[in-house]
């Protein structure tokens, strides 16, 4: 029970026994607990500054998509750490897949967020505005989670954001890590 | 003989025997008639649509810098070419370690060469009008061939412009290839 709530929130040995135990050994109920303690632990991580780091790429086969990532975190030993570069890969896969526009939210250009407002909004016309400021909300949602990468669904498990798996590799590996960067190329596009 | 020549110059069989018969058997000036022949030829092929291509990609030991280019040719059977696809790759190392900034001299903005014209003014003060201009062009000779991939010396062979090796190219399949575009990444800057 430990060790499949230590894989499902990259909590530590001893904080996953601890949330058993203060959750009577409900695993779901201690799932919730880890997340709430891990999510204040990775926000504060998430300030640090993160300067090592990897440059990777992936072609996909018959070479015309192409990717070119860099990730950062703070040691070069987690840059070196296999399931760091196995996370990049995924990342790599990711942008290759669902083509992203931008790293995450506050990339998407003023202009281009005014556009897509216009757009939605244009869509609900005739209903409360109340409603239709929820619906626009919830269009604009959509809308990020199609172009940033950070609010794209992994492809490899939908059910998880790109941006969860990130929060996962910061709580596994105890370090900020942040996409800086990356550029996708299509043959002729 | 006629070996040799066709390596040097990438020209046909049938050329290089012609040429070496017009040559009596000079081997260099067999060339220069080669090299004047394929230069109208390849600046004929230059002006072609080139549509297909690679995405290629490289990454240096440590993964610290990281290189993504597009290489446009005519036609997949070009595209899926070892001999092309060696050239992509020499590509790929020239750009990790020479550092371009920019495939050709008409990317260059205006503004940068205003500024390097400029520079390059100022440092030969008190000179005739004409040596002036002469030097400045010089300089600028030299910028292109620092910032601009295709001006640059191909690190393999200093020798050879990475233009000059872009002209094989086109000379030994017959195509217009073009770089596209290229992207650097050096980790942290």
């Amino acid at each position: 029970m430990v060790n499949e709530l230590r894989t499902a929130t990259g909590a530590g040995l001893l904080d996953c026994k601890k949330a058993l135990t203060e959750a009577d050994g409900n695993i779901e109920q201690a799932t919730t607990i880890l997340r709430k303690k891990l999510g204040a632990k990775i926000d504060k991580l998430s300030s640090r500054s993160a300067k090592e780091g990897v440059i990777e790429s992936y072609i996909h086969v018959g070479g015309k998509v192409g990717v070119l990532i860099e990730v950062n975190c703070e040691t070069d030993f987690v840059a070196r750490n296999d399931d760091f570069k196995a996370f990049v890969q995924d990342l790599c896969l990711q942008i290759a897949a669902a083509s992203p526009s931008y790293v995450g939210r506050e990339e998407v250009p003023e202009a281009e967020l005014a556009k897509e407002r216009d757009i939605a909004a244009s869509q609900v016309q005739g209903k409360p505005p109340a409603a239709v400021q929820k619906i626009v909300e919830g269009k604009l949602e959509k809308y990020y989670s199609t172009v940033c990468l950070l609010d794209q669904p992994f492809v490899k498990i939908p059910e998880k954001s790109v941006k969860d798996l990130l929060r996962d590799q910061i709580a596994k590996t105890g370090e900020n890590i942040q996409v800086r960067r990356f550029v996708r190329y299509q043959l002729g596009s």
